[in-house]
């Protein structure tokens, strides 16, 4: 199954863009009257009757909605400082929206190496992995900020976990996840240096509870993804 | 903290080799009577005093034994058909190895795209994220076979799991291993195309237990990682 993306839709008219109107038309062949599935991208599939196969400008009328497609049961905020190496980066953002993210909130940490993070590229690979793993929600990538911003704004309703490495009395995620009934969580993910005692502390009077992610040493994404999956886990 | 590899271990002599010498030596510029941390890649620890700092072959006495530094209560192996693209396996052996797993075993199904597959770049992959996420045991690589062959060798007293997607009955990995006591896992992972019905129908006959992992479509590389990740968060 082949997802299209459009955010031109007007009634029941669909534009596609130059780049899927092309990968539909020249590529896979689409022909005037042919079944498309396309993506709003905030979560609703659309099928639809290919009405123009036009390999700039593609048009298609909605036959049928189906919203909610491909969606996950909680809402899922990670916000996870930038890697020196940002490829690892881009990839925990591909893999956390193949799982199942809602936003990727890039923080800037005081210990933080990489102090700039580019979100163009993000919002690609997230809309890309969203179309390859059939969820019609593109994860939202925002803007960075830093860590102490981000704190003094995590929404009040939410169940806030902040995960680091240094000494402290802290939980299991997956216990902190289980004794929750709210499905609204955001995860705070350090940088490789950790964060700031000074962050911590704000972090803990803006309610997130501490958790660790068990016993292994975990590269920043990879306590990213991990925390993704112990979500996932909760709901599965 | 530094982890420094050896395989070449005699009574309370380590020699390091060419490569761990240089960077012991040369990058970090250790000098003879530094301690050193060298791992035997089978568990164990070895706290050492350098006794001769060469830059080609460094030479190491024990002082104390850590056995099963960085281990998990657990022994995982994860059967996983090779991805078209190889560095999405690559990347989730590093990723699976951060997390913990003890056999990384490429089987080829009969819908393997990729019916090769080289194991030396995987077990350089494998040893550096062991070294990174302070694990003494270096995870063992296997020669690749057939699901097939896979299936009749794999051992009698392990929980044995299979994941595919087409329909079939199947329980969640979670519920599969909160229903077991046996910490000696096998969890089988198909290729793009899945497993055949034969495969399939014979790893059930050997004792397979089919187990979906969540309604999320996830590509090879993530599903192993979250059967990892599952195995990893039991024992959370």
């Amino acid at each position: 199954m082949e997802i299209f993306f459009s955010n031109d839709i007007s009634g029941d008219l669909v534009r596609l863009n130059a780049e899927e109107s092309a990968h539909c038309v020249r590529v896979l062949r689409h022909r005037v009257g042919d079944e498309i599935a396309v993506m709003d991208g905030q979560g609703t599939l659309l099928w639809c009757t290919l009405e123009d196969a036009s390999v700039k400008e593609a048009v298609a009328r909605v036959v049928r909605r189906e919203p909610g497609f491909g969606s996950h049961p909680y809402r899922l905020t990670l916000a996870v400082c930038p890697t020196k190496n940002f490829d690892r980066y881009e990839w925990m953002a591909e893999k956390a929206t193949e799982i199942g993210v809602d936003v990727i909130a890039p923080v800037i940490g005081e210990r933080s190496e990489r102090k700039v993070c580019k979100t163009d590229r993000l919002d690609r690979i997230v809309l890309s992995a969203a179309k390859q793993s059939l969820k019609a929600a593109v994860p939202v990538v925002a803007e960075p900020v830093s860590v102490l911003d981000f704190i003094a704004s995590a929404p009040a309703g939410a169940l806030k976990l902040i995960a680091y490495c240094f000494e402290g009395e802290k939980v299991s995620i997956a216990q902190a996840l289980a004794a929750s009934s709210l499905s609204d969580i955001v995860v705070l993910i350090g940088p490789e240096g950790d964060f700031s005692p000074k962050e911590v502390a704000a972090a803990v009077r803006a309610g997130f509870r501490p958790v660790h992610l068990g016993s292994s040493r975990l590269r920043t994404e990879t306590a990213a993804l991990t925390a993704a999956e112990s979500v996932y886990f909760k709901y599965l």
